[in-house]
């Protein structure tokens, strides 16, 4: 954990959040400027500040931060139509927050490219 | 391996396409529509035909995959400016191949929405 960290204050529920879903290792928790009807943000509540330092140690994280996101869109009625997961990594990718974090977009026609 | 499947034969060698990186588990190769100055693709070599048919003995493979595409934006040297990853699932989203893929986008500034 890092106090410094907003993502990690949630996950302390130090800071509020709109949080949908938990297990031990990840946490959900609504977008608060959604770009889609459903936009959720997936997170491993231990502290990773950029998708570049994930280790082959680390790494299984993302796949539990999947493993959730499926569940919910599973769960808001857009597994079947569709949905896209996005992550962002630096500054030219838009990444704003530095805890590793995973978007979950659905509800509408998404648009190629993605950004 | 799905022989109907176009990302099956090109890990069978059975299609061409730019591979630009493997290993055991995962195969990356130019997207052959790139939509930024660096578009790759990371799959799995096993046929997982969505992202939804991950399961917890299957999902480690997502780790592979984005571990494979930093190693590659590394080399890219889009690793520091930035770069995106972005799983599509389904027809809404954009899927138009049915099986599991990972795009890597970098090169330039990418904008938000993600599509």
């Amino acid at each position: 954990m890092n106090d410094d960290c907003l993502f990690c204050r949630i996950a302390q529920r130090r800071l509020p959040a709109e949080i949908v879903a938990e297990d031990d290792d990840v946490l959900a928790f609504k977008d608060v400027n959604p770009q889609a009807p459903t936009h959720l943000l997936v997170i491993p509540k231990s502290h990773i500040a950029r998708l570049s330092d994930l280790t082959p140690e680390t790494a299984r994280v993302v796949g539990q931060t999947v493993l959730m996101a499926n569940r919910l869109a599973q769960q808001s009625g857009i597994a079947e139509p569709g949905y896209r997961l996005v992550m962002n990594c630096g500054p030219q990718a838009g990444q704003s927050v530095w805890h590793l974090h995973l978007h979950l977009l659905g509800g509408r026609p998404m648009k190629w490219p993605p950004g």
